[in-house]
């Protein structure tokens, strides 16, 4: 069997009754908490994500003065989001590598889709707090956040800090995870999948379905360039369902601008 | 006019339409995450602060052997339960004054009702994250995290680690804000009002009618003993309906126990 | 019997001799070091705490411009106050919740006396330094320091840098301790008994007696209405002894003013 | 014209006169320093990075009586590694997020090929520090830090800590950058072009021609399918290349084993 | 002139009106606070430090099972020890270099006169305390943290922790300041004549005479073989000052022993 | 047999064969990177350090507006430049109390031969990283940072950034350690014989012979006053020796200036 046919060839019955190439259960609840700019909780599965962006005036030192603007993004687990209680960083005294590291891969997503130079001397400030996870905690976060920034832009507008949230967005932006599971690459995986993946990738996409990251890691089985292309394919899939997830729930809340 | 008067002979209108002796509206949602031994969101008016219970075999090093347990707390907001978003203490490398303070008064509250014998060498962490904060935050943690410590007991006795969470709670525990407010003494006071306040206390009671904690200040202005009587009259009313609300909701989901 | 009698109804010897609504001998000495603008050595028993009121021109960023003075403190114990040695907080490389709190509590109780706009854009900072600690060194913290406030603003006033240190200064401010041991209402509890106490209340109060700052846990033993009562009228009474013996130091190098 | 045929058909003159598809030259130093069980100096056109390999008995508290071995790396750049000085992480206090993230990339890379059973209860730590940076500096890493390791286990095999060297390494794996520059794909950036490339790719590989780890970014412009698929071309061939470079390396010294 | 000459040539008036190669007035009280095994001020003029000496039994983990014990220091100066105040060092959260510096020197020289086999595996931890700096606190710090020591040597065999204090104390150590002002070499240098300055030097001896640390530093001006000859006679003449100071006050208390 | 004569007496034959009065062999390169204004390698027999001289307009905070330059240093030792690894710095959160005084003591030392006000208001950092560790690193530290801060004031003066190289440099500097080793005085300790010194000496000289610093240690034995005389001596005879390499290394690439 050649790996291409590996994903219509057969039933795979995941734990949770999924295909191999369907997405968990995605819901987007926008103005989630009252006060910041965009507020969005994201639950796919059984993960949830709580994403605000917040829009302040200024940028910081290093970009002064550009006639640009920034985006910036921090994740973080609440201690009980996991089974095992995880100790708070603040606590701890400094962030860990893993947090930085997918604090970094936010920032850079979406900053992928932002025209800084329509944003003007602004800063867009995107928070992704885990209230509880179950695998695929940082494609959550890019997705929740992209709608949290559009509010938080459409506020902007409607103060009249900038000119047109529009401009400002060039694309869309999702990510979802991917992954090889006992040689079966899958789409979307829960936290019990994840543990046993050999290969784990990260793909965020825009809405014009180009690519703006791809992270793929195969710490416990290297994964050859076929494979590569059938979870490429997936995450196309996928990233493609999200999106629509995310206009519908841009439009609901209606005439925001 | 006597101060002791003062809450019954007027009409006094808040910002909110409350009279100056009534707690905002009061929600409790047990089992708000999946994951926790006890999880709750405690909602009081604008104030919401998730509550999270974990109940871990075995105590601090400094406590072994004592057959006692042991009962801790950590407070911490998020970014953006504020007006204006708050660096994250992750970030800024160490636990501020104001959250060492609060989780200590958290953690002392709590362990003022439960039996460290009977709870046995088994430790309960309690986290309360603001997630929208408008005033009262600390004594909402109190509330919210009765609850949350209940269920985990119910889940300790269930899964056969204690003989009986009744047995270790000895009380409940509900905590309220009080202060005063251009001379008026008033329960329960949202930001506008906290900001306020010349007197500002926070009263934790146990359902018998007990102080367990009394902490005052008056940076802005000294007050009397007799003002100190109405505050506590008032702090006494407000933690009965909150103790209402903590058996209210421990009674909804039904037979835990 | 009623709890109210019980102060006056028994001879209670405790372990030091003294009275239940006995403070233990305080003595304070001005310009115990030769540069601090203000230098204290409070004694309260065998607990000593060195007080330094540092004056300085200007506010923190946050206060400029605002025509307002400020007051800030911190506690730190050195290693050998206590019977056991404390590793230091430096070389921990963080302040630990204890010291955040007593600071913090310090601060509230000193700034509740002080005129901020008398006081004008400059800024007292306190810091108390326990050499050696037998319970109730935070509230000798509160009555030292404002000795050492005194004694910088008549230096400020000498040095021309405000006006009137009198007009400054709108009340004197003490604390002391109480507590409930063995159901015993006691005043001014040394280590032995703090160690043992259910209750225990620090109670800050101004010249004219009134509280600034109340604060009493109950850890170990909820307390009563009551009981409440019977442990304000010993810490109003401690306080009154307290005030008396600053005004006697502030009386007796003569005429700073 | 095709992106397919980008690379061959137009002679691309790179700032320093390479083709698209050629490396820097590459030089790989074993035993740069005498005392660690490996020591690589790799220098990738002006990159030199300084890999050491630190074998040690025993493993993390966390892997203990697994009877499984760990590998773990970390990063770092010397202050005048480049152009303007970068402040120690050291003196400020914290390791930040790109070192974090290089750190625990280099980390996943040589597990990747390591088989934890055969190297047993035994650490191997790998120490990567850039002594001068000109773009590339983590994938020179990967493939120096691979001899290095590999050094470090024919010295454990020769001192009987392992059996054979042979059996814990499973494959090789080197690493290289490649992107896109002005809509040209390209092979191994130094700083220029890196600093001017829209999409920025790592990709380090196994000798048997597969994938570890994938790292596609686009901040500043996404990228095709198409675009993607060049890029792992010329990745592939970068690979292969750096990987007959450690094989010369690595029989240069003679009969280790 | 010769250099050799300069002391005894010319009748240096200093700004305290002494003579060159005289100390300031010394003082050294013992049992300073009750608790510590050892608790000493000494007061070199105007400056004083605040020395406890801590006698534990047992050693860290790196020096257990050597049948040796261990003698550590620690160095700190209080915020207004000094003219200015200096921030703390658990505020700031490090260390810095000063403090590390000096308190490694005093574990150094106390090391230096103490027999670590006849300690046996018991700890001595010296806390140095700057109450008031007016130079030389690092020299005062050693002269007194012997005497500190001494005293908790004694009582550790007082209470059998040891056999003899005689026999752990090899020698005793005191330790002075001299520099050159203006040319001319001068002994015990306050804060005033430090500042000044060229050449500064820090010279700690043992009662027979020998040295046990030299650190001569001349950052503004270097010095030469015959001005360190002059230097360093002045340092022995302090030094057998000193310890008869040491001496005298150990005699006092009387009967330790 | 008189101390004196102890250097000439016998034929000390050590270790690695030398004389006690014999340096290692000292080789000095230039230029060892690309991108520093300085950049040196120094190597002291096994002990090799990477020496880089960073030149930049201004200066700090505190001595702006002064017309006065400033020189400061930073050391720092790669993990695996010891026979143990030696875990990073950065990883620990905090600089080491060694480091500190290290990077302290190269500072002065290079400000000593420093004219700030010929370097008008600019800085050099210097940054001593130890590649490998065989005793004497802080001695190689401070003649090899010399090197390199010439070619940086040399790279100053062809910039216009300064008007003459040899202006700002009032002297050489260099340093060597010398020790007494089973009563035998012996210059240049490499690692074997510094951990079996019993007193040790760093000895920083200028090129007209002057000390800028002397620090002795006798942790193990103190030393009299006859043995530090022989120890000056050598260390005058190393120091002379270092000075001759530094002139040629610094001739070497010819016509810099």
């Amino acid at each position: 069997m050649e790996i291409k046919d590996m994903i219509s060839s057969t039933t795979v019955i995941r734990p949770d009754g999924r295909q191999s190439d369907e997405l968990r259960p995605v819901r987007i609840t926008r103005a989630f908490t009252d006060v910041p700019e965009g507020s969005v909780l994201i639950e796919c599965g059984n993960t949830r994500v709580m994403c605000t962006a917040t829009f302040t005036q200024g940028v910081p030192r290093w970009r002064k003065d550009s006639g640009l603007g920034w985006v910036t993004a921090e994740y973080s687990m609440l201690p009980r989001a996991t089974a095992e209680r995880t100790d708070r960083e603040s606590v701890r005294g400094k962030v860990g590598g893993r947090t930085h590291e997918i604090s970094r891969l936010i920032g850079r997503c979406l900053r992928g889709v932002v025209d800084m130079k329509a944003l003007g001397e602004n800063q867009i400030q995107l928070d992704c707090d885990v209230l509880q996870a179950d695998g695929g905690t940082r494609t959550a976060s890019i997705t929740g956040a992209y709608v949290a920034m559009v509010d938080a832009l459409r506020w902007a507008q409607r103060n009249r800090r900038i000119r047109s949230a529009k401009r400002v967005i060039k694309d869309s932006v999702s990510a979802v995870s991917v992954g090889v599971i006992d040689g079966r690459p899958m789409l979307d995986l829960p936290y019990l999948e994840d543990s046993r993946a050999m290969t784990d990738m990260n793909v965020a996409m825009t809405g014009s379905g180009e690519f703006i990251e791809i992270q793929g890691t195969a710490e416990h089985r290297p994964f050859s360039r076929d494979e590569l292309d059938v979870l490429l394919d997936l995450a196309t899939k996928g990233n493609r369902e999200l999106q629509a997830a995310q206009r519908a729930a841009l439009e609901e809340l209606g005439a925001a601008e």
